[in-house]
C-alpha cells in the first residue's frame, strides 16, 4: 500500500526527472550564476508571478530558504513575528536563533497568525525601546502547520497591518503548490502574492522536485544579501544548474497549457480530499479544516496506530481527551486508486 | 522625595565606595586574574557558599552574566526553559540568540518555573529529535520578575526534577540578596543554593555595589568556559580589582559580625515591607505576593501616573480592567522615613 | 570543445544516475534517518574505510560539510589552524565567522599545512591565556588548493604533531577521489586517513555524483554534534535517500570489482596528466606540482585568454612577473580525445 | 618601586574619583538614558569633538566597545580590514569571529595599517564576488600596538582611501588620549579625527578613568544599532551615570582651561619619554619608533627578565636574535620621580 506519510518520500515527478536525464550531460556554469536553465527558471518564475522586477534565487530546502531570508531581512536585534506552531519557532532546531536573530511567537493557536496577535505581540515588544528585540518582519507558511490555507482577505488584511508599521511580509511556500490550488485560497493566486510578500519561497521538495525552493524577493537589502548569505551559511548548490532545471521543467506549460508544478498540486490535493471524505463517509473524525494536501484526523490510539503500520500516517499531537491526531499527506505521486485502497483498508477499522 | 525606580538609581553603600576610595592608588594586575582583591572576595564567598570546590568569577552585570553563562553552559543546538516573563526571554535584546542558543519558554504565569510546566515543554521539545532544539539547561531568576522569593522546598523540587533529567541549573540572582533575607526563603540559604545549582550569580549591582555581579560555578565545563566567553562577549573588566575589592568589602562581616551584603538587602527589604503595609493600610490594592524589595500594585491610572511623577514609580504592565500594575522600588539606601514621606504622599491620593 | 572550467560542471556519471532513475519511484522515510539508500552507503563506506566504529553522515556540499564539521569539532572561543590559502579561509564567504569560531591561517605558501607553521601560531596563540582565541583543532584540505596531494609520511607527520597536542585533525575531501588515486599519495589511502583524521569529508560533487559529500566521523563529540547542526544550519536534505542512493551506487563494486567512485577520481586524474604533459611538451610552462585532477599553468595574460574562451579554464592569480597562473580542471566525465582536441588548439597558441 | 608594567593598575585620577564619590548619591535614571552626567559628558564630548551632530554613547572597555561598533558597521558577510597585530585580530579572544564578522589582516608589520595593503587586501576580496567576504570597513588604533602614533597625514591618506571605495573608518582610541598629545600627532586633533571617522573610542580605562570608553559616533546606521547592541551583547551599564560622571570630569576644564583628559595623558607621555631618553642614555637600546606612552626595548633576557620583577614590564615577543622585547607603560599616575626610581635601577644592570 503507498505511504501517505508525507509529500517527500517519492523522487521526482516526471517533467522534472526527465529534465535532469536530458541536461545530466551538458557542462554549465555554477552556483546558479548565470547557467541556461537558472536563468529560463528565472524568467519562468517572473512571468508566472506577473512581476519583471523581483529577484528568483533558489536554495536546497526549506530550513535554508527561512534561515538565509529572516537574516537578511533582520538586523542583529530584530525579531520575526510568527505563530507558536511555526516551523522556525519548532522544527529547525533554533535556526533562526543560530543566526543571532530572535522569534517572537504569538498565541494564535490555529496557525494563522492574526492580525490581532501580531499587534499584541509588537506593541509587548515596544515597551522597553533598546532593552527589547525590535519586532521587524511576519513569517507565515502557506499552507499553515495544520494544512491549513491563507484566502487572499486573510492575507491582505495582515500584510496591510505589517506594511503600515514597516514590517517585513515572508511567506514560507514549502507548500505553496497546494495552497494555491486550492479552493479555501480564495482569490490568493501567485500574482496576488508577488505584489504583496517582501519575499517568499515557492516550494519544490514537497511538490514533484527532487528538491529545490525557489525564492522570489522584491525587497531590496535581501536582494544583495542572499547571495552572500547563501553562500555564508552552505547552502549554495555547485551544480546550481540542478534547481533551475527542475524549476524550468515544472514552470513550463504543457500540452495542455499548464504548469507541471500546478497540477502536481492539484493532484495531491484532489487525493487529500478524496480521502477526507472517504474517511469522515466511514464515521472518523476530521480535526480542524485542511483544506490542502496534509489531512488530520484524531484517533483511539489504535486505530492511530493501525494506520501508521499500513500506512505511515504520522501523530501530530496527544489531544486532551486521549485521542491522537494523526495526519495524512497526499503527494503528486498519489493516485485515486491508492486513496481507495486506504480506504478499504479504514473500513476494517471500523 | 526619594524616588523608589528602582534598586540601581544610586552609587555605592558605605563600605563598598571606601573600599573603592581605600584601593584606589593600589597597582594591580588586570582582569580579575589574581589581584589581592580578587582573590580575598573569592575566598569570602566560597566560605559564605559553604564550599571550597565552586570556580567564583565577576561580570559587570547581569545580561553579560547571563549571557555567558547560558552560553557555556549549552551547546550550539541547545536551549534554556525559563518563565515566559523571564529577562533573558523578554528584557535582553535577544541575548541569549545573539550567542546562537534559544531561550523555551514555559506558560508559568506568576513568575516560577514549574516543574510540571518545566516537564511540558521539555517532553514536547523530544518529540522530533534533532529536528529541535534540545533543553539542556533550567534558568530561573531569584527573586523573580514580579519580586517572588523562591522557598526551599520550591527550589529543591525543580533541582531535583532538572537533576533527573540532566539538566543544568542556573539561578539568576541579581537581587539574590533580597531573595535571600526574605522570610520566604524559608531556609533557602546561599549554602543551600550553592549545593544544589550548577551556577549562579550575586547580584552587586542592584544590592550596594556600584557595579558587579559574581558568579558561583559549580559546573566544571563552565569553569573552563567562563574565562574565555566573557573576554570574547566584551564583559571582562580590564581593572578587574574593582569588581573584587566590592565584593570584598561586601562580603567582610562588620562589626556586629553581619555581612554588608545581607544587612543591604534587609534593609531594602524591611522598607519594602514597610511600604507595602503603609499602602494597604491606606486601601490600595497589593498585587501577588512579593516577600522583596519590590513592590507592586493595582492603581487607577490616575493614581498610578501620581506616583510616578512624585517617586518614579514604573508600571509594569496594564491589566485587564485597566488598572495600571506600578511597581516601587526600594534598595540598601532607602530609609523608614522616605517610606514614611512616600505614605503621607499616598494618603493624599485616597 | 568541452569545458576544463571545473569539475562540477557536469552532471552525474553513469552509475549514479541511473540509481536515481532507479530509486525515484520508492517511497522512503526522510532526513538521512534510516532509509534503506542511506544505511546501504554507510555500510559500503564503512567498509571501505576498514573501520566500523565511525559514523557515516551525509551533506549537499563542500561548504555546509566544512561549517558543520568545524563548528562540531569547536567550543565557541576555539579556532582551527590551516593554511592562508584553504577554502575556508579564502573561498566561503566567512561561513566559519559565521557559525562564531575563528579561522587561524599559518604562512605555508604552498598549500600544505607545515608541522612548523602550525606549531608557531598554536604557540603564538597560547601567548596570552584566555585573550586570545584557542586552537583546537587543523584543517588542511586533500587535494590542496593548488592541486596538492598528501602522502602517507607529510599527513601522518601532521596527525601526529596535532594529536600530541590534543588538536582534532578534519581533512577536507572536496577533491578526495584524485587525492587518493594520484600516484602522489604514496600509501595515504581511504583506511589509512580513517585510521587518524577525527573527521573527514568524502567529496562527490567533484566526483561524479550529481552533488553530495559523506562525512567520516570518528570523533565521539562530533557523532553527537552532526545531527543537530546539519538541520540547524539547513543543511539537511528532506529526500536524504538522494544522499544515500548515489554514494551507495558509487561505493557498490563494478563488474571489474572496482568502485566506481575510484574510477571516476583516476579517469579525471589521467585526463590531468595527458592534458599536462601535453601543454609541457609543447612548451608551455607548469606551475608548481599538482598530481591531480586540477592543472595549473603560468601563460602570458594573451594565451591565458584563448584558452578562458576556448575551454573556460580560469586564472587564479595574477604572478609577480605579469603572467597569469591558469587552472585546467578535469573530471571523470573528461575523456582523452577531449583533452587531444584541447591540445591541438594550444599548438595554435605556439 | 611603582610598576610600569600597564596603564590600567591604577584606580582613578583625582578629578575622577572626586566625581564618583561626590555623585554617589544621587539618584539616576539608568542606562546612560538621560541622566545628567551622561548628558553632560556628551555635551563635553561633543564640544570637544567641534561637532554637534554626532552621538556619544558609552561602553565599559575596549572590547565591548570594538565589537559593538564592528558588528553594527557590517554586515553578517562582511568583514573588517585591519594590521595582523590589530587587537581585535589577536587579543579579543575571537570576539568580532563571535559576532559573525571576519577579521581581514593585512601584512603591515609596523602597527600602522597602510592604504597600500589595505588595497591589497581589499582587490583580493573582490576576487570571486560573493563567495568572499566582502571588505567594508577598516580598524586602526591609535595609539597602535606598537606604541606608534597615527599623523594626521597617514591618517587623512587612509581615509582618503576608504572613503574612496565607500569603506568605513574605525578607531579604536584605547589609547587616544596619549596618541593625540603625543608630538608625533603632528596636526591630528580630537576635531580633526572627529571630522573623518565614522565611529571611534576615546578611551577612558587607560587614562585616568576608573572604567569606560566614551564611543563618538558620526555613521548614521551605527547611531540606531549601537543602542540596541550595546545591550544585546551584555556590555550596557545599569548605573550608567557612572560612565557619564567620569567623562564628565575628566573633559570639563581645570584652573588652568586644560581638560583633564589631555593632562593625564602628557603626564603619561612625558614620564614614558624621561624614560626612554634615560635607558637609552645608559646604553639600552630601543625598539621601534612609540612616541606614547608605551616603550620598548630589546633587552638580554636576564636583564628583561630583571626588569619584570621589579616594575612589572611585560615581555611583548621574542625577536630573532634570542633578545627579548619589552614593555614600559606609564599612565597619569607615573612621576618623574617613579621614572627617576626605574633609572636608577636600571643603572644596575649595565
Amino acid at each position: 500500500m503507498r505511504m501517505f506519510k508525507n509529500d517527500y518520500s517519492e523522487g521526482a515527478a516526471a517533467e522534472v526527472l526527465e529534465a535532469l536525464i536530458a541536461t545530466n550531460a551538458e557542462q554549465c556554469v555554477g552556483y546558479t550564476e548565470g547557467d541556461p536553465h537558472c536563468e529560463a527558471a528565472r524568467k519562468l518564475i517572473r512571468r508566472a508571478c506577473g512581476r519583471d522586477d523581483v529577484a528568483v534565487e533558489f536554495a536546497i530546502g526549506g530550513t535554508s530558504t527561512n534561515l538565509v531570508c529572516i537574516n537578511g531581512l533582520l538586523r542583529d536585534w530584530e525579531g520575526v513575528i510568527c505563530t507558536p506552531d511555526a516551523h522556525i519557532n519548532v522544527h529547525e532546531t533554533g535556526a533562526i536563533a543560530a543566526t543571532g536573530r530572535s522569534v517572537l511567537p504569538t498565541r494564535d493557536a490555529d496557525g494563522f497568525l492574526s492580525p490581532a496577535e501580531a499587534e499584541r505581540v509588537w506593541r509587548f515588544q515596544q515597551g522597553a525601546g533598546r532593552h527589547m528585540t525590535r519586532p521587524a518582519m511576519v513569517y507565515i507558511s502557506n499552507t499553515t502547520e495544520l494544512g491549513g490555507v491563507w484566502s487572499r482577505e486573510r492575507f491582505d488584511a495582515l500584510c496591510d497591518w505589517a506594511h503600515e508599521r514597516e514590517l517585513k511580509v515572508f511567506v514560507d511556500g514549502a507548500r505553496l503548490g497546494s495552497a494555491l490550488t486550492s479552493p479555501a485560497a480564495e482569490g490568493l493566486t501567485l500574482e496576488h502574492l508577488a505584489s504583496k510578500a517582501d519575499a517568499f519561497s515557492i516550494g519544490g521538495t514537497k511538490n514533484g522536485l527532487l528538491f529545490g525552493e525557489a525564492v522570489v524577493i522584491a525587497d531590496e537589502g535581501l536582494r544583495e544579501a542572499f547571495g552572500y548569505l547563501i553562500k555564508e551559511r552552505g547552502g549554495l548548490m555547485a551544480k546550481g544548474r540542478l534547481l533551475g532545471a527542475q524549476f524550468e521543467a515544472a514552470f513550463t506549460a504543457d500540452k495542455n497549457g499548464e504548469l507541471p508544478y500546478w497540477r502536481y498540486a492539484r493532484t495531491a490535493n484532489e487525493c487529500a480530499f478524496r480521502l477526507r471524505d472517504g474517511l469522515i463517509e466511514l464515521g472518523f473524525e476530521a480535526y480542524g479544516e485542511a483544506p490542502s494536501n496534509q489531512q488530520f484526523f484524531a484517533f483511539e490510539p489504535k486505530v492511530s496506530k493501525a494506520f501508521a503500520e499500513a500506512v505511515g500516517s504520522e501523530v501530530f499531537q496527544e489531544l486532551e481527551d486521549g485521542r491522537l491526531l494523526t495526519r495524512f499527506v497526499c503527494s503528486w505521486a498519489t493516485t485515486p486508486s491508492d486513496v481507495d485502497e486506504l480506504l478499504a483498508f479504514a473500513k476494517t477499522l471500523r
